[in-house]
């Protein structure tokens, strides 16, 4: 039997006695027990007042644990990109420490272009060791919150507009960060699909597309990935908030997923006692608080779930049920995070963290046009680069929202292509133009640069001229993490790039024929100027690494391999949200004022349904900009054509698709093979395509692999709202296989019985 | 073979293979190696700049560890009584965290006075489990400095005047931190016996008073107690700042006791890199930064271990060895605490610990003088008790300097005799005097209550009217953890109670006979007024549980069986090191100025030697106020006539003392058997006698038991520095055995061979 060391009795001590006795360890510290049996004996041991106090936020990131039974708070942290810095108590202001820099990773966007599990995984192991080395013990992302409208400020962190990709890139990032025993909180569970009115909306969709599009990242997140931790979203579903929404949290996420895990709220997501007792919620987070209100020892009593609830208790108004449920999910995390003895010790910055973020970088890039081989730059032959562009010399890492990080250092653009070509070309630089004032480039607050000083014109005439004397011309701009760009809290105004670089852009074009346009955005923009720019490569918020990974692709020591997570419409309108849907709510509760306030909510209705993203520009041919699973190489891949291993499957059958991959081409690469199902013929509308499954093949020169991918049932299902239940129809079903969803190589027929 | 997860090759990667592949562990990582290799692995792979960072602060309780190789960071915290609140990262002011208040445990003086180790490892267990809940690596004490001067503000921290108790009682505190993983830093190591000129003095004593009288307790304590660090001190030794001190550190701590854990400074003590580098410490803290200095990143860059101690190295001007040492110790502190798996969780204010807290209070308490037996207070005969003084009221866990501490709750002692007699007993209050008015009181800064606005003359009126109409009088004075008082920092200006209270209570004697004065201090104290006080009792600063442990033994509840751990001499003269030595330091030099800067110290020269305390007054044959040992009790010891197992023994033997111990009083209560030595004939000046032995023995009313106490030959020697052996002259020796150092109550001869 287990023993521990304990104190011995008092008066009738002798000094003969041995001064460390032992006893039976409680059940609740016993690792030979059960999990199961140690909550229990931990909740026996419990007050009421401490298992309140572990339901809310006891300073801005963490929250109380039981320090009589010495069962550990719990710390969390920002973001799914990299750990971020200390801050005060409960105050958002760094803490100004000096041990809390990390090591930036690609944003989850990038993440996800890469169509590569192992590059999830790889991530989710290196950031949760960051954040176990930091002493944290809730990883607050992964994001995954689907791609609607281009102008959602939040696009960035989140994994394109594909329910299946997302589901399937979020699971090995999940797995990855927990083998550090620290929890991800996948997020923001649900229907958080824009900054604008985040707080004030009610969005309104049918069943299908919520079961279709919106939940499926969040079931694989959580039945999958086995996330220990999900955020509730800011925004109202059927009136009610998700971060206490009966729907969502205690009917499907709880009911039909059987989630065992614990929900956390958005920070400030709460606003209603009751609501947050009853409707699934475990422990609440970031509520507002004045500092210390007077006669209080502490402004966390006032949260929702606090004293509010502990008054409902106490007065008998409301039972102890839920409490203890709440508690025992939370005691389950502890014994996987705080409670953990066998997680490892984390580590930061190490060489396998810089490579995985180099890495991932380079094969997020997505090439999307490459005419005349522009790309890559051979060093040895280009005698002078011109390098222009704001995004070339500022700091992505910082700013953005909740995800901004105090990174050890991050490889700028122009750093990465100086390193990498300075030594035998030419490199120059020019600005080009100034983007938002308040932002921060090259590590110095904008307005104290002296190209900030300078006319708009001097710095574009300069540019210009810098472009006609270069044998190369690479572009370097895109968006920013400033408010209203690539941000958290607002949406974008505007599809088209900002600060007048499409203007800067077109005369570039006609500067110098040599042009690279590499676009630093998680969002798509429209190209006005697309038809004369020969290459343009979309390059993401590459973290730490950013500068060199960009380096690597455009010199061709990587070959891209990226494929867009999301489709380029051509304009803001050719997106199904703007076109068919409501953006940013309706229109006369906009007109009437609604949104500006809680208490005035506006509605946002998802008109377009389950047409998100390459399944409306499909099913409506609105031929896109670029389409989604895009993206070019190096080199070139043939496909052989696909066979099935049966032409007919019954509704528990699986059915596998065999086809070749080859490299055609001069340098080694890789492909993405994507798979999609079509239901030839419904009864329902269903999407013209939908992915479906995908690998990415690595090719030396020449060679040929075989790739076989299987699908059952659920590939060929659609959500059936009536039955609540999914079902897939008898009759025939075509897998197409391409290298984009508008490069389709080969495809074959197969029927449902 | 240990395995671990890593990350997967790269561009060779096939998307079949497995997501999570295995690599050996590395051995730093692999628990079944043994440490020293793990140490040997670690070091191989650190860069000269990662050893470097470990040697030195990063914040003001923490150093780096390596992150890129996943050795966590140390944190540090004072101090021995309580943990210490939470501070900026490099600021002294609190960081106003609200998860960082405690239980305040008695202070060590109170410990020693218990004379009882299971106290001593109740204690550090506890405030071990409180530091491990708080996350901290290294708790930095216990303090072992001997007590040499009534003035030494700092004595409330320390065990006492004679080594042989102090060495006795630091070793199972010691033990009971460490069983958390969490270190102890015994300090001050060495000679740090005041306050004023700790950072300006050089001490000069002869070798046999180093190692019979200030060594003893930090040998046991790192080779028996094993303590993990130990703390360098601020003054001199042989013109050498302690913390890099070659004869303290290298030639005894880790030549002659062969020490093999980690050197810290205290925090500052540090004064030159070579020094540092080459005399032995491992760690340096606490060095002044002003703030980041233009150019660098990080101001503890500046510190004497760290860029200047790489410049040296880097320049060829220093090797290695010295850092690879340090380092290596450094890591054996590591896989002890911050990479040992096994360690609990601790926790804090724990029931355990809150009894812990108030035994200890009770135990420690000493019951100095009882007449007519007005101790114990029977609650149902007192009708009126006046409670009368400030320490009634005064917080005592706040101020002293680095101990001082944010505890959960300190119950004062009005309101612990409020709440043990308030039912059967009206309790009235008087303050009496206004003592420092920097000082906090009952919660409220002093100028604030409105007392404070009140005369002197007003105040002390009120409590001799109070006074004259009550049955029973408790006075709570005492010492106070202000500047000047028991405090860090400075000594005491006088051996007198301050704030006029002698007056005070010669007028409260007057003013009704049945008066107790309850001496809160960790110093001795003139007491001009004895004989007209019947009732005193020494309780200290007894932390969270203060006012409960006194009402507990005045009432009776508790049996008072506190000895004390120091001489209380009648007037300062009569004290060694005021008599004989050098206090506050050498006065021509005083005269002259020395001591007010580092560039000037002074030297302070301990003539006295080893006659320390009661050694001095029994030799000297100089009465004290209360002896050493001293301490009454509730009922009635009577000694049984101690007998030997042999009446002459050889160098390698043992001889035990046989005696009983009866209670032949009506309570249940305990008694310290003390063991004395004295060398009947000498070469040499010995003490008169010495302690060599105690057994606290707890009896019922007429219970009676056998005690057997064993020496050898360490309890017969001297240290005779020509030889620098310690020897034991063979001759006639006494064995005396008693209830305090001037009361035996039966003896026996024996000869060594």
């Amino acid at each position: 039997m287990l023993k521990k060391i304990i104190f011995l009795g008092l008066l009738n001590f002798t000094h003969t006695a041995l001064i460390a006795q032992t006893k039976t360890t409680p059940i609740y510290l016993d690792e030979s027990k059960p999990v199961e049996d140690r909550i229990k004996d931990a909740l026996s041991r419990m007050t009421v007042e401490e298992k309140v106090r572990m339901l809310h936020a006891q300073s801005k990131f963490s929250s109380a644990g039981v320090p009589r039974l010495g069962i550990p708070e719990f710390w969390t942290t920002d973001g799914p990109h990299g750990v971020r810095a200390e801050v005060q108590w409960d105050e958002w202001d760094q803490a100004g420490w000096t041990n809390d820099s990390i090591i930036a990773y690609p944003a989850l966007t990038a993440l996800s272009a890469t169509w590569n599990k192992q590059m999830s995984w790889n991530y989710g192991k290196a950031i949760g060791e960051e954040a176990r080395y930091r002493k944290k013990d809730v990883l607050l992302g992964p994001g995954v919150n689907i791609y609607r409208t281009p102008l959602n400020g939040r696009n960035f962190e989140y994994m394109g507009e594909d329910p299946y990709l997302t589901s399937i890139m979020v699971v090995p990032y999940i797995k990855g960060v927990q083998s550090n025993g620290v929890a991800t909180s996948v997020k923001h569970y649900a229907l958080n699909n824009q900054e604008m009115f985040r707080h004030t909306s009610n969005v309104k969709l049918d069943d299908r597309a919520l079961y279709e599009i919106y939940l499926p990242p969040f079931k694989a997140a959580v039945t999958e990935g086995d996330s220990w931790t999900i955020m509730g979203a800011y925004d109202k579903y059927k009136d009610q908030y998700a971060s206490q929404n009966q729907y969502l949290l205690n009917d499907i996420l709880k009911g039909e997923w059987g989630y065992k895990g614990v929900v956390v709220s958005d920070w400030g997501a709460v606003n209603n006692t009751e609501q947050a007792i009853k409707n699934g919620l475990d422990m609440e987070f970031g509520s507002w608080t004045n500092g210390l209100s007077a006669g209080t020892s502490n402004a966390y009593d006032n949260y929702y779930l606090a004293k509010p609830y502990l008054d409902l208790i106490k007065s008998g108004k409301v039972g102890t049920k839920e409490l203890d449920d709440k508690v025992t999910r939370i005691l389950r995390l502890a014994y996987k995070t705080t409670m953990n003895k066998n997680k490892p010790f984390g580590s930061v910055a190490s060489e396998e963290h810089i490579a995985v973020a180099k890495q991932i970088g380079e094969e997020g890039i997505v090439l999307l046009k490459n005419d005349n081989n522009i790309l890559p730059i051979d060093a040895n032959k280009v005698k002078s680069i011109a390098v222009i562009g704001e995004n070339a010399i500022k700091m992505m890492t910082v700013g953005g929202g909740s995800s901004s990080l105090k990174a050890k250092y991050e490889t700028l653009p122009l750093d990465g292509i100086k390193s990498r070509f300075g030594k035998q070309t030419e490199v120059k630089y020019a600005r080009g133009y100034v983007g938002d004032p308040g932002g921060e480039y090259n590590g110095v607050k904008s307005g104290q640069n002296l190209e900030d000083k300078r006319s708009e014109k001097e710095l574009f005439n300069e540019a210009i001229a810098l472009a006609k004397s270069a044998d190369v011309v690479i572009f370097v701009g895109g968006l920013n993490k400033a408010d209203f760009q690539d941000s958290e809290g607002n949406d974008r105004k505007s599809y088209n790039l900002p600060y007048n670089q499409d203007k800067l852009i077109q005369e570039l074009a006609k500067a110098n024929k040599n042009l690279v346009v590499s676009l630093v955005s998680g969002n798509a923009v429209a190209m006005p100027w697309i038809k004369d720019v020969p290459s343009i490569v979309q390059t993401w918020y590459l973290g730490s690494e950013a500068g060199n990974s960009l380096a690597s692709v455009l010199a061709g020591d990587a070959n891209p391999s990226g494929k867009l997570p999301f489709t380029f419409p051509v304009k803001l309108e050719d997106n199904s949200a703007h076109q068919l849907g409501e953006y940013p709510g309706n229109k006369e509760e906009l007109a009437a004022g609604k949104g500006k306030d809680q208490q005035n909510p506006i509605n946002i209705t998802y008109n377009e349904g389950i047409l998100v993203g390459y399944r409306w520009h499909d099913t409506k041919k609105i031929k896109p900009l670029f389409s989604f699973g895009h993206g070019l190489s190096y080199t070139t891949f043939e496909f052989g054509k696909v066979k099935a291993d049966k032409t007919t499957i019954s509704q528990n059958d699986k059915i596998t698709f065999t086809f070749t991959v080859k490299n055609v081409g001069n340098v080694a690469g890789a492909e993405v093979a994507q798979l999609y199902i079509t239901d030839v013929k419904s009864s329902v509308l269903r999407p013209t395509k939908e992915l479906k499954g995908f690998e990415k093949v690595y090719l030396k020169p020449g060679e040929e692999k075989e790739v076989k991918i299987t699908v059952d049932k659920a590939a060929l299902s659609y959500f059936d709202a009536d039955k609540h239940a999914w079902v897939a129809e008898p009759g025939d079903f075509e897998a197409l296989i391409g290298n984009s969803s508008d490069n389709i190589k080969t495809k074959i027929k197969f029927t449902l019985k």
